[in-house]
């Protein structure tokens, strides 16, 4: 069996794209090999810190295309010349077209720091704090045409404590997200999703 | 501090219902004596287990009255002559209307089969299981107009297994409402919730 290329899209610092590369590089997620990280923003730590990786670093300017479609096929371009087999969207800031979607069924990965179908969309963790949940947490998923509405891949419970902000709420999340992210790539890698209708069976 | 009077709304078997009363009987929940028990379903189970529990049990016939409101202020008039503090819906299957909200406002406490704001309404487990997460749960609050909208009290976390039918998923949910309803009642006894806006501090 191949051994999978995995490709990502991120906007900011992409904490999430470093937890997954550093397990593809150490050998963790054996099943797969760092394809080429692309941005939507010019000094996303993203770019630098792929570099630092050894992977190619794209910031594709989305305000050099006269509209949506075209920015995201060039940047499905890029992705393809890499041949890639799986994208993580690794806090990727921009919902993706059905075209884009269905150029990549079932192969694009997201992280969102809520128990989906709670707390859809940007804050999340702001969101389930100021909602007032007693437990929150994080979800992997397949995108789809919709807003993080995609077949669940794994999720993780993160209990609310009394004495916590928005802010430690987050970084608790996030301690989570570097888990079940990685541990989601290596499942796809290893060719052990399945995607049934909306559900993810882990063989 | 006397003991708050705790009284039920059921429509089922009320093995949530059951739950409580065992506790409050039993003083596992020291700071609670039982009220009584109102059903808007003539044969519901809830009304025997009431009765063998020494309660008064009512069934209240919705059908006897000529509007939602004339048959709630019927139940308010039966909680009221039994000086009720708290109120537990164990399975009533009613929307409760904004005039008996506001009669008990942050004094009825809903357990709902579900980690609220995810799955309101009936059918929650199925909703969950259909939906395909991998983590679900329970949520006690207390019931504001809105429809599982309430001040979350507690919350627990249930896995979904890879062998799960929506029955097998709503038994172990069931196992976790046994235990978070008690909990929240016997906080709610014991003074020791703080209602503040949308959020209910445990003191």
């Amino acid at each position: 069996m191949r051994k999978k290329v995995v490709s990502f899209l991120a906007s900011g610092r992409g904490s999430n794209f470093q937890a997954v590369a550093r397990k593809i590089q150490s050998g963790d997620i054996s099943r797969a090999c760092l394809g080429v990280l692309v941005s939507d923003v010019p000094d996303a730590k993203a770019l630098e810190i792929a570099r630092d990786f050894g992977m190619k670093a794209h910031f594709v300017d989305p305000r050099a295309f006269a509209s949506r479609a075209a920015h995201e096929k060039a940047i499905v371009k890029l992705l393809k010349e890499a041949n890639t087999d799986l994208i993580v969207a690794a806090g990727y800031m921009r919902i993706l077209t059905p075209y884009f979607v269905r150029e990549y069924k079932n192969r694009i990965i997201n992280i969102h720091p809520a128990l989906l179908p709670s707390f859809p969309g940007v804050h999340a963790q702001k969101q389930a704090f100021d909602y007032g949940v007693k437990i929150t947490g994080c979800t992997t998923h397949f995108i789809d045409e919709g807003t993080d509405t995609g077949p669940i891949i794994m999720q993780r419970a993160v209990p609310v404590e009394p004495d916590d902000t928005a802010e430690s709420l987050a970084e608790r999340i996030l301690k989570e997200e570097h888990v079940i992210l990685p541990l989601s790539v290596d499942l796809f890698c290893r060719d052990k999703l399945e995607v049934k209708g909306r559900k993810v069976v882990i063989k």
